[in-house]
C-alpha cells in the first residue's frame, strides 16, 4: 500500500522556452507521467475502456508553484505523495526535485497537486463521477501530511 | 487601461487525448496565449532581451479549476482578467467559455489563474525578481472582483 | 472545388525553445490546424465517430524543409494545398510564410507535406483504409504542380 | 564510435489523441529525445552556449513514415542510426519499435529521418553554417546501409 512513487526524468530540449527553462506547462506532462508510472506499478490502469468498469481520472483542479527554473539535460525526480482519498476523488501531490551524480538534492525546485475524480462513462460518451471502487481505495495509502507541506 | 481582454480559439485535434476531450494541460497554453495577445494589445512585451530591461515574466504558481470538457472543434473564449498588480507580480484570472453560432455562452468551462513575477536577467542568465515598471504598471487596471469570483 | 486554403496564426512563446526559434515539430501542429480548418470550410468532419462512416486521416508520412527560423510573435500564413489525391489517400502540401504589417511575404519559411489515408474502424478499433468517399473525392481539387515545387 | 544507440520510453496518456493513438508530432520528440540522450553518451553538448563555440543542430529537413500506431502504455525502443555525415550536417534515422516483456518485437512501427545543420550563433543572434568541428565528426561513424533501409 503505496503512499508515495517516484520517477525520474531528464529535461529535454524541446521542453525548453526561448528563456531557456523548462516551461512551466510541461511540470503538468511530468507529473501525469508519474501518477500513470504510480498506476502501473499497483497494476491498476489510469484509464480503462471496459464498459461498465472505471473509465478515468479526469482532473477537476490541478497547481504549481515554481520555486526555481529547470534547464535542459537537467536529470530531476518527480515525487508523488498521495495527499487526500475523496469518496469520488483523489488529491496527488508532485515535488521536483533535481539530481546531481545520481544523489537526490533537498531543494524543491516545483510543487504541484492535482485532484482527480473518478469517472465512468456511458455509450454516449457522457462521464459521471462514481465512488472509487474498493480494489483502487485499497491501494492508496496516505502520505504523512508532513512530507508535502510547502 | 484595460482589467480584461479575450482571444477566441479553436480546440484542434492534437489538442485532444484518448478520453475524447482538450487534455487538461493544454488549458495553460491557451491562458498563456491570452496574456501574450494582451500584451500585444497594449504595446507591452510579454519577453525583451533588450539588455537591463524587463526580461519577462516567469511564472511562480499558476492553477485550473475544470468545470466541463471542451472537445474537437469548440470554439472557445478565453478571457483574461487582472485581479492583482503587486509590486513586483501580477495575477491574471483566466475564463473559458464556450460560443455557439458566434455567441458566448455563460457557463464557464474552466478558470484558471497565473501569478507571474517581473524580473530582469544578468549576462550570467540569473534571474532577479524587480519592481514592475511604471509604464507597465500604468496599463495594468484591476478587474472588479466580481467579475472572477467562483 | 478549393485546391488551397490558408490560415494565419501567431507563433506563442510555448512554441519556443532555448534556441530562440519556434520548436521544429510545432510546424506540424500549424499544418494539423490547417487542414482542420480546411475541413471546415468544406463542410467535412476531419474526424467522425459515426459507425460505419469515415473515421479519419492517419497520417502515414509526413515530412517538412526549414528554410529560416519563426521567432515569437511572428504572424505566419500557413498555405494548404492539395497535392495528390488517389484512391485511399490524399496528399496535401503545406508553405509558411511571415506577415509584414499585414502583407504576406514571398520569402517561404518552412514547406511541408503530410500523406493521410482514410480509414473507417470497426467496433474493436482496428482501423481499415477504405476508398474515399465521392462526396469528399468531389471536394477536393488538385493544386497545380508550380504551386508547390521547391 | 557509436553507428547507433537507442532509448526505451513508455507512450504518456497525454501523448495520445482522440482516436486512441499516439499523435504524429510526438514521434518527432521522441527522435530528439535520442538524439540528445546519443550526444551525452558521447559527451557531446546538442546545443552550447559558450561563445564563438558550436552553438546547435537546427533540422532543416525532417519526416516519419508511420506504419502501424502506438498506443497509451506500450514501451518503445527509439533507435537511432547515423545515415550520413557531410561537411556541415549530420544525418539521422530514427526506428520505433515495440517491446513486449521487454523483449524488441522486430516490426518496425515507424521510421522517421532527421537532418540536422552545425551552426554557430554570432552576437547577434544570428545563426551561420559551419563545418562539423573535427572532435564530433572522430565521434559519428555510418551506420550499415542495410540497417535503415526501409
Amino acid at each position: 500500500m503505496p503512499s508515495e512513487f517516484s520517477i525520474t526524468r531528464t529535461v529535454e530540449f524541446s521542453e525548453t522556452d526561448m528563456a531557456g527553462i523548462m516551461h512551466f506547462a510541461n511540470f503538468f506532462y511530468w507529473m501525469e507521467a508519474c501518477e500513470a508510472a504510480f498506476y502501473r506499478s499497483i497494476k491498476l490502469p489510469l484509464i480503462s475502456f471496459v464498459p461498465g468498469n472505471v473509465v478515468g481520472w479526469p482532473r477537476v483542479a490541478v497547481s504549481c508553484e515554481y520555486k526555481a527554473p529547470l534547464r535542459f539535460n537537467d536529470v530531476v525526480q518527480v515525487k508523488l505523495l498521495v495527499k487526500e482519498v475523496r469518496t469520488k476523488a483523489v488529491i496527488f501531490v508532485f515535488q521536483f526535485r533535481k539530481l546531481s551524480d545520481g544523489k537526490i538534492l533537498p531543494e524543491i525546485m516545483a510543487q504541484g497537486e492535482v485532484a482527480a475524480v473518478c469517472v465512468t462513462a456511458g455509450v454516449d460518451g457522457v462521464m459521471a463521477a462514481q465512488p472509487i471502487p474498493a480494489e483502487v481505495r485499497a491501494k492508496l495509502e496516505l502520505a504523512p501530511a508532513g512530507s508535502y507541506a510547502r
